[in-house]
């Protein structure tokens, strides 16, 4: 069955009034599935099946739920219901829940919480937006170093439950250093007797409360990671950031790249979920910057005008020539933001980007410079100059347009701006204007204009 | 330390040839780390470093070394060595190698391992690019369902070791088929005398071999699971995939997405590691296609020759509008294409795209005109109609642009073509036929000519 199958099996048992069967195939399902039905039901129905779920259940889907949705559902449940889901929950979850409610909600909330939670939730909820301390979770295991293998296994049988992961066990001292990290993994394959600290990896990477969330992301993805260890500035252990927390996290990093690279302001939601003015207003401070800039491409075709008055035929190439650039560079600006993203480049290797980028582009331009010399020929018998004014610019503009958008991203990371910013519509801008100079300089010595 | 100072600390080890000292510096490490040290090496050196490691670890190094320096350091290396290492490596990881290696050496690295492997090496080898099939390992663990917790517990430790993973096992029957799952965790915490089959999640999420691994990670991604059955035509478990390879995929669709809809082929190769006469390939094609597609404005602005010989001012507005068009369609196209590659935008959505981006358009499009015809208004005083003619001009560019691109997307899917190749490139070519035949026919008519 596929999830549309699953919910419309479910849907149906919903409109038949089956609720024991209805009750009974839940608790079949995966909470991801779940909380997809209860958000596709009115408010009523979607409290009548919350309601059937079985307690440790109930968390992980409210976990899972639109935060419209959690609040609908807190709204209408009892206080002790409400402190019931709360125990169950992990507190990286909890802390996505809180900062998106309204404060009325949050008060609630906390009042049902015990008071060692409420601490840390309000201590997890000052770490800045997209650091390291705003994705984690306080639910770590953590093993003595002096337990045998049997001892930890046995250990974490009986205090597993609340972790969000037993697959990474970290080693603590007094003062909450963190003093190494041993995988289930390692504990289940040494032999009974063997002591924790034998098989303690004591070189931990690690990552500070403080530091980007894409820093997380970049050592996942570096070292296979389950799990990495989270350090305040003390280096003392205070939580962990799972691998299910960092795919969103790259997921949403990359929308954010995405969005950046189209000109647009980054919205946290999903298209569809976003309301028109909201997209309109991310998309419009760019457009009108962007637009303005057009005086410069503006001011440099009004200073040939003499040149495309007496040639008209000059103007008709005008969009293919800053088409062609603007591809060009965005080719190249592109590949070059992507490399920087997956720590492929960086700015040192400022040169090689630039000499690469180069002969790539006496490749391309010569290439597009020929085929369009061959084409203008044919559909212009007897124009040979202005047909190579074209193809020289096309050749000359490949040039610019590729080392600008190979170079800019780099230039950017330099001055601390963000490389995507430097993609196509700002390249588009620069390019559109040098290949502009270029074309009627060579339209004006050539043609003698 | 981070990763820049560790290898720094092992070259001084090994340029002060500090043997016995960087050997047990080495044991320290992290595999990625001795990896990318090894890579940094002279091609004798890596050998010597390589043959430093104890042989888990030097499997663990070997798997992910770059593949160029895997088959120098087969070259290097006897038989027996060879054999020890394939013998520690999983399945994945010599299939992602015996991918890339020339045909001699992939001949001397299945003569070093055993029939079975070998046979199933010949398998997984089969299995078409890009498929589930292509990414899963073979060493997954299996229980049977009337074991007792104490007894799978007891089994894993005893035979785990060959794991890839030993987080998820999964129940077969005698026919293989795939009966269900349970996490490593769920029998740690369950009491000793629970059978595995009361514990077990019969409602199994798998892939079937020759699925896309795109729609593997969506379903890493939405599950949030550490790793996925992979079954064959028949239903059999045949391998399963684990996070840290779904990690990689996701990076490279990504980089595959960001290449397309900047109009390039993929590499599959990082930047700096592509040779230029590759990149310029790639680039090539939709380059000369998009530029030759400059037939169509050109000859749309050589039919309104006269327009613009009467009143040159307008040529010089022609790149703002072009371009203000082309930033306005590719923000709503890529906004569309990657709402459909997170499954979050399908074509049934159709309508409701055309509704939003309608919606957006008008805001966005209203407000540009009205700031262009301000700054117009200032710069040309006295040409108050061709201010009218842009500004009305770039509403309706606007207004087209998003359209256009919210949509074009959608169609590329109702047609099985890729919605990335509908980027901004080619929905820059058709807007800028349709802003200009707007915009002289806007002039046309406005100012009479």
């Amino acid at each position: 069955m596929d999830t549309t199958e699953k919910l419309e099996k479910l849907k149906l048992l919903l409109d038949e009034n089956q609720f024991k069967k209805l009750r009974s195939e839940l608790q079949e399902y995966n909470e991801v599935d779940i909380s997809e039905f209860i958000e596709s039901l009115s408010r009523e129905k979607a409290l009548i099946v919350f309601r059937m779920l079985p307690k440790d259940l109930a968390a992980e889907v409210f976990s899972n739920l639109d935060v419209a949705v959690q609040e609908k559902i807190i709204a209408e449940i009892t206080d002790q219901e409400l402190g019931g889901i709360l125990d169950e929950m992990f507190v990286d979850d909890m802390v996505d829940m809180l900062e998106e409610l309204p404060a009325g909600v949050v008060k609630r909330v906390l009042k049902n919480t015990d008071e060692k939670t409420r601490g840390t939730i309000n201590t997890f909820l000052k770490y800045p937006k997209d650091s390291a301390g705003s994705i984690m979770t306080a639910e770590y295991t953590n093993l003595r170093a002096n337990m045998t293998v049997k001892e930890a296994i046995a250990y974490l049988r009986k205090h597993g439950a609340d972790s969000e992961t037993l697959y990474n066990c970290y080693v603590i001292d007094a003062n909450r250093i963190l003093g190494g990290v041993v995988s289930l993994r390692t504990l289940m394959l040494a032999s009974n007797e063997t002591l924790v600290s034998d098989l303690l990896e004591s070189e931990v990477v690690k990552i500070h409360t403080s530091d980007d969330k894409e820093e997380a992301a970049y050592l996942f993805s570096r070292y296979d990671y389950l799990s990495l260890p989270v350090v305040d500035s003390e280096e003392r252990l205070v939580g962990i950031i799972t691998v299910d927390d960092i795919i969103d996290v790259m997921a949403e990093e990359t929308t954010e790249d995405f969005e950046k690279m189209a000109a647009t302001f980054p919205s946290g939601k999903p298209y569809l979920k976003t309301p028109a003015w909201e997209l309109a207003r991310n998309r419009i401070v760019w457009l009108t910057v962007l637009m303005i800039s057009g005086i410069v491409t503006g001011g440099i075709l009004s200073r040939y005008e003499e040149a495309f008055t007496a040639i008209p035929l000059l103007v008709t190439f005008i969009p293919m020539l800053t088409n062609t650039g603007g591809n060009a560079g965005s080719q190249s600006s592109t590949l070059v933001i992507r490399g920087m993203v997956l720590n492929e480049i960086s700015v040192r290797d400022g040169l090689q980007v630039l000499w690469k980028e180069f002969r790539v582009s006496l490749v391309v331009g010569l290439f597009l410079a020929v085929i369009n010399f061959i084409r203008l020929s044919l559909s212009y018998p007897g124009k040979g100059s202005i047909v190579l004014v074209v193809s020289l610019a096309i050749f000359a503009t490949v040039i610019i347009a590729k080392i600008v958008g190979g170079i800019l991203p780099l230039v950017a990371k330099v001055f601390k701006a963000d490389p995507a910013i430097m993609a196509s519509p700002l390249i588009t801008t620069i390019v559109d204007a040098l290949s502009l100079i270029i074309y009627f300089n060579l339209a004006t010595w050539i043609l003698n204009l």
